[in-house]
């Protein structure tokens, strides 16, 4: 497909800009209405690397790399504003998967209220998107960082961890006994991550002290708050929220639910800290489960049901 | 390279960052204080589309690949601020290599007080890099466009012609008697393109009524202009200003050098439109030659020294 002829496409699917964008796809760059802080996260998605076109649809990989580019704002605090998408098509996509990919984006930017204010196409061998969103916010005050959990903070999750993985060993073939409706619904978890852009602005005015997006399984996430804010972690695996039907998953794949649930990515729930005096205003922003606590020293504990530590090292999550 | 190893080589090689920046790369997202308005540009380049590494050094495509970036917002009139940066690297990039390729784009950064404030970096089967590069502006009168265009203007265009093409011609071994000190300087044109930022606001401050940067060569740039700004635009080829030494490589390659200077990609001057009682203060500003005039119409003409009509199309400009 021509590249301005997937330029002429993207324009005519995206949905229509708001009013602090007074200059969009066109022109030498996009102009915005801005004022306070400007927040901003980069994503990229590569082919056989992060996704597969035999197992998720050309839409659901553009809902995908937007999904995850907004999860990061989501992880802020900060209100989603604008979207700018770098594509390099390879000869192999046809024109109806670049416009197909094109609209998965598009629709979720809709959903989500951002505009499409820019971006790049150009050819390439492999198809890679990399989004990269922009958020705003009045102040600091507004935003939570990866380093602000303090010894004696509570850890917590949101919603159901898992399902995005479960998902994606079913959408490869797994065979697992299974009711098709939760089926159904793990397959979506992986195919339409949602990014939790309100939920993640309410936890910070709820109070948390840091926040992440759980992008590479909660393992690896939690030691990225651990990492930026000097201190130590503990997850209790029991505590995991689990979505529905993960459970047999796991045993289809015969490894260890609690090690795939601590370990999957992809999920883009957001996993937080907090003081103990916020824990009713942070159960009142939304569903969310406690999972831990934050001490001084460094670095991740996963503990088991008796308290002791389990590794959970060895497990590949497997992005693509 | 593995990613986390090339992410910490990132950070020790980009400069202080300035006091815009309430945080940098290692959150979910980078935090800047903005106001006024914000200009927001994405350049991807792929190896083998855009450039060679036999060609040129890894150093040399990070600081093209910021300094195409940056040129876009040159041509707004935009005082640039931030980069972010969005690496695909292939396991054939060793990792001296791709420490060398984000050396050049730092020394860019840093030369042209930017910050590098985020982005990401991913593994995949060839070298990708996108840069988004964020200015700002106080208010839209500061900026201009590609709409501005109007029948009277005058069309006009900074530097010298010609001279990254060819740079890349001269770098790929065509065989051109040239003095060595005109031949690197070709080619340093090439590797090393400079973003116009401090003429880009002087131009706009000196009354430019629409402006791009070239990139795909002054007749399909100009073009751009002609299109947004629903006018006809004249280019007279004979006014081309060329790079020195340029008449000696158009020679060897047996090409008409209008052809190759109004073809030629990545000069990054920059292409403006001016009305006529602004021309004195444009002059003033840096620079610059007209080359050719606006007129109510559509499209572009380029024009021979009889004042007739050339076709450019058939000389591929060959960015690769």
């Amino acid at each position: 497909m021509a590249e301005l002829d997937l330029i002429a496409a993207i324009r005519r699917l995206l949905p229509d800009p708001g009013p602090d964008l007074l200059r969009g796809p066109g022109d030498d760059a996009a102009v915005v209405r801005t004022s306070g802080l400007s927040v901003t996260s980069v994503d990229t998605v590569v082919e056989g690397v992060h996704f597969d076109l035999d197992v998720v649809s050309p839409a659901d990989v553009g809902h995908r790399a937007l999904a995850a580019a907004l999860s990061d704002l989501a992880a802020m605090g900060a209100a989603a504003k604008q979207a700018y998408v770098a594509l390099v098509v390879p000869p192999h996509l046809s024109a109806q998967d670049a416009e197909e990919l094109v609209e998965g984006l598009a629709s979720l930017a809709g959903l989500a209220g951002v505009d499409v204010a820019g971006g790049d196409v150009t050819s390439g061998g492999e198809l890679v998107i990399s989004v990269t969103v922009v958020g705003s916010a009045r102040d600091e005050d507004e935003l939570a960082y990866r380093s602000g959990a303090r010894p004696g903070d509570l850890v917590g999750v949101t919603g159901r961890l898992g399902g995005a993985q479960a998902g994606l060993l079913l959408l490869r073939g797994l065979a697992a006994e299974i009711d098709p409706s939760v089926r159904r619904a793990l397959e979506e978890r992986h195919r339409r991550p949602a990014a939790l852009l309100s939920l993640g602005r309410d936890l910070v005015r709820a109070g948390v002290s840091s926040m992440i997006d759980v992008s590479d399984g909660v393992a690896t996430d939690a030691g990225h708050l651990a990492a930026q804010s000097a201190v130590a972690i503990q997850v209790d695996l029991p505590s995991l929220p689990l979505a529905d039907g993960f459970l047999h998953v796991a045993r289809a794949v015969g490894i260890d639910p609690a090690v795939i649930a601590a370990s999957g990515g992809d999920d883009y729930e957001l996993l937080f800290t907090a003081p103990p005096e916020r824990v009713r205003a942070i159960e009142a922003a939304g569903q969310v489960t406690w999972i831990g606590a934050v001490t001084s020293g460094q670095g991740v504990t996963l503990r088991d049901a008796a308290g002791d530590p389990v590794e959970v090292t060895g497990y590949e999550h497997g992005r693509a």
